[in-house]
């Protein structure tokens, strides 16, 4: 599993617990619950998924109190089965109440986001085709989700409008042409930065094949016997142009697009549309 | 509607600008877009639905560019039929090409958060059930997902641990007896904040009417049987207390819910597990 | 006594060291000690007063350097008499001597308002009436103000506008009527928000008992006179309903206004005028 | 009047307005109050002092609303008698309630500042002493608090560790002596740093004079004879040597203090201890 | 010339203005300036070379007053010769006078790094290669950095780790073999992100050349003799490979690197290592 | 050698680690390194320079991994011969590689400043001058530049706008005379604040002398000449009038200025236009 920035992590984690905690502190536990009471609880999946996030959300308990005792028993990318413990913690019972939600927040997100990308990495299985994420990302979290996205098995795309150049018809029309666009990109973009372009119908496809090339082609909301052909054509044009299906996928129409021979599936619902994983914790033991 | 404050939203997506502008720029903009190209789009519903986030997405353009000018058709609340307008814009391109895709994370994510909460109110049409929403929020975006459950017609639980108590078998386990939990609560937390104590089963809130009186009683995953025993038995111990229902709430179940005489119905998936609302960006008139 | 979050805690004594470090270090302790050289310091307590901000004032020295060793012999809430010894701080000397205002500028503060509290809390002593601060709070401390009075024997009033409502004559006016505004403010307020409606007069008083009713009436500026009689009054309509006195209350004027038969007593000066308490460090054993 | 950052006071205000809204609205303004509902409100003084904080506080209405229209009648530094109107504020009710609270705070506060800082410098009229605060300042707000001592017609005393040498005892015992002191101190300071070393009792002045020189000397806790003495000593050793008092500086001792012929007095009561002078808004014409 | 994020402009620059400006303001303009007296300066550069950083520079005095006007005469790329005008500024006469420094610090800085970097363009006409700067970039000042190659006719390499994959020594080291470096970069690496590869010798090459191949190879200090062969093999294996040159890159290197036959070489001293650029703010007309 | 605030440290790492990591991680180290693998590295200077930034450099490491063990061979301030190993670090290899960066662009550029500052420190050996930097820094960086020019022998000037008063023309023309200009500094400065004035001819010399006095007066742009009559002229008025050289002050030109007797050699370029010294960071034992 690729790593996440530690600092990234003290920092979304730091910023969740003060939301929570608004003006200042837990009143019902500050009001309850002796400061020196101690106590253990155990991090459970409810329902069947991939794991992500777990260091994230663990951090929230050592954020409230370093004194915290963590024993891990499953990693970002395990399958769990519900009823699997994920982690035990000991430790102050204020800070194991204040800190529950937080981590259970991050925690159940991202393994949401993991465990629909698995589905949709396990509907593609026998392709050559791979799962990726796009920038339709909840504000704020798209480092974690980016990351939960590689926890369920697919990749991701651009992370930002900095780090890749993707052309649009937009794009197209207030530039010029499609030659000119394609030659432009290239001559600003840096050796170090990849360039996509989209089409939307098979016309465009004819012109952008005709005027230049780029490193990736996005077919968008091609019908299946369109991005076939298209598939197709391109391959023969430019054998190391990667093709990419976006726009209409959804785990009942994923198989169907990836056996047209495309290479890269987009999935905007892996971020923005996420269920949540039932995890929850649980006192005593 | 409730309004939310201007300094909020500012912040968070002047955040979620920079996350997405990264290392500093739009790439693909600045390499093909003429710097004093303007441009018009309209921003769209593509499906029905309640539109929540309208000023938080459109403050993303004015972010980045203080000249795009912008006409409004539609306001927080408001039902989105398919093809509806919302807004027009009309501003610099590179501005509008930069903001467009945070204007519709925010605007998407929140519109199907209103749009969820308005189908859980209107399940419980015609009972005394309202729809409520949990601490159960994507961490960074609880206000706003708070206020778009509030555009849904749906109304706030806690804001945080600061501004209410909720008392939990935790806390009376390390308290000592509800009696005592009861009390000292009551005894530390202010007059101006509300007490509610949850109760797992029968037994428990028998106990609970025995030893004391909280503002409000949560009935956390009882059969539609219990709650309804319960209700009755509340409603005769204390026809003030506030009677919520929380646990296994779905489209299907609520109205079942609703109709057991509880006052509110509190639904985690409001702000845990939501799927954006089909809003897009149409360039040119 | 109730915690406040060690996030804030850390966010605010960093920003007040980086405050009195301004463009980066302290240049005397730089230019005359070794930068190897330990002491000793205790705090001590220059006159009587109640401990407030003991962690808070500590964690300055921890921040600069977590190589001082601290021993702590008074707690927050405690009594202190003059003389009395707080702490111990072993640590290199530079650190100390960077540190010291800061803990004493948080602690001398916090303390104070501990103090004055108190003397408040003892006035009305034998009386039903409990002490509360108000927002009248220094802008940046608000959470910190709200915990000595906390640590006083004083109880907090809302945190913010956020948590609390509290009806006034510009909103009455503004709304329509006391009844519409009471019925509007209970449905959109969310069951955990308690409601507050200030009367001004013994008319108001009686135009809102005949019209609604509210968690909380705050009597403002009333007479002793009328305060006793609108006390009377309003135990006969609405057993439940807490009252609260605010407006012109001192040391001297206190302990009238508790015997008045009022709940609660509000003062601003707890937060907006405070006389710092005196505790020094002294260095060497 | 000196200026102050207007950086400074946009961080402040909004920060202060952040901690006001917690969660992120003014509920009761929010619930009660048309979004398009105007209104008008004075800012009075309701007892005599001298302004500070003017901008400041008002700049509180603009960050909630641009839209809000603000006349001003009186500028810092002006004697504010009871019942003087200060400005009048136009705008939308909600925006002006809901900053009402934070600019008052501001106002209040600094205003309280000046007004005692004013007192202490009246109290040393035809004396050659100033008045100057010191470091014994309100965690985050020192920049303020020291322009309303500016305003006031007080002077200011280092801003913090950095821009300014103040060699203790603590310092002298490290390094060895008080000549050495003041030699590394020179040495290390910069052209740009002055230097001043505190001495708390005859003896150490002698010593101090014998060994060398500072920019200003203080005389902490000197009583009125020692202190007289003290001038007498200095101005025959080094005409130039500015003398400073500190310690024990109270309304009462000011003026016999200042008759000693001292050329400083700082006075940590006038940050630390301070009394909020009463200001209120007033709606309607 | 492509654009910066106005937010990284606005954020960096109101950091340094915080940064000059300390404990709250300009204790010469504060003393000395009437606040209401207006000033008009020009910015003017004293040597020749290129602008960069003016929108950034500027934007210093409208942060500090935004009644400041501004009259541009040249823009970021243009040639500015001794003696020419870049832009003029009329305000308030405090304003201009805080703001100057920060300005000119950006702006000298910048014009610097594009001056330089034009030097190495134009070292290398009449050749295929392009100049291109590193990581070596000096903290906080990344994006401005950048910014002002490109204002110079240089282009951008990686802006971060995370923007693009450079395998070195030890990256092969630890994974194993080139070929599976290469292999599993391949897999992780998203299809958006570009690998380079380092070789350090003629030897380095063949063994990359045997088992792989990425999109860039870096030639890491070749001998020019080395690095003409290796770039005549690359172009036979692999005629899309961009080929980079790094090491020992200076103005007088810089033309024979060139004439190799590289795409892109590498100069870490045109971020690192920067002379500013002569500019001044003269007042009057 | 002075310390520097480790909050100011701790944050500028961070800050420039984020910067460094943008999106999230370093996408390289993540897809090749193990995570569980470790590795050593040594910190070697390869050219002659002093020392400066070890600690903050070092603090890369520690804040991407506590685990990170670093042993010390030189500290801020010595010289470094080429080959000298300052440090090593032993600990996880993802770390090393992710901080390597951020440690090299601190400490070579805080040991370029030192190592320039020290060569015009040697080239006024022998005289009584002392070598200072300005305020011409880079933006963000001031304190540790400064820090820098500490540790190669220089001191440092004002720190900000608000920590020293400096008269210049503009100021004296604004204010009404030189006079006027100098009395009013004198009365709003504070007792700890310097006052420097700016004189650009002999004949504002003259003036100055005629009709005031300050602590340090800046002789702009002077030829040898003039300079060394100035200082003739000054030390017979004022024999404790600082004396400061800026303008034109090269490492030809120091030594020159030095001779004409002046107190301070003031050099812009210590700070704007710095020359990195060359360290890396060589792995395996």
């Amino acid at each position: 599993m690729t790593a996440l920035s530690p600092l990234l992590i003290e920092e979304a984690v730091r910023a969740a617990l003060k939301e929570d905690l608004g003006h200042g502190h837990d009143i019902t536990g500050a009001s309850l619950i002796p400061s020196d009471a101690e106590m253990s609880a155990t991090l459970n999946a409810r329902e069947e998924g991939i794991l992500a996030g777990l260091t994230i959300g663990l951090s929230a308990f050592m954020q409230i109190d370093p004194d915290c005792e963590i024993e891990v028993y499953k990693y970002d990318g395990d399958l769990l089965a519900s009823g699997d413990t994920i982690a035990k913690i000991n430790g102050p019972a204020r800070a194991i109440l204040t800190a529950e939600r937080i981590c259970l927040n991050f925690m159940s997100h991202l393994s949401g986001i993991a465990t629909l990308t698995a589905r949709y990495v396990q509907e593609v299985d026998g392709t050559d085709a791979q799962i990726a994420c796009t920038r339709k990302t909840l504000p704020g979290l798209r480092a974690f989700q980016k990351y939960a996205v590689r926890c369920g098995g697919g990749m991701n795309h651009r992370h930002g409008l900095d780090d890749g150049i993707l052309i649009k018809d937009n794009h197209i029309a207030l530039h010029g042409s499609v030659a000119q666009a394609l030659e432009t990109a290239k001559a600003n973009a840096g050796h170090m930065v990849k360039i996509e372009i989209e089409v939307d119908t098979p016309e465009q496809l004819d012109e952008m094949l005709a005027h230049g090339s780029a490193d990736i082609v996005m077919l968008d909301n091609f019908s299946l016997e369109d991005m076939r052909k298209a598939v197709e054509k391109i391959r023969k044009e430019d054998s190391k142009m990667v093709i990419e299906a976006s726009g209409g996928v959804s785990l009942e129409t994923v198989q169907g697009i990836a056996k047209t021979g495309v290479d890269i599936i987009s999935v905007g619902a892996l971020t923005h549309s996420v269920k949540a994983l039932d995890i929850g914790l649980d006192y005593g033991v």
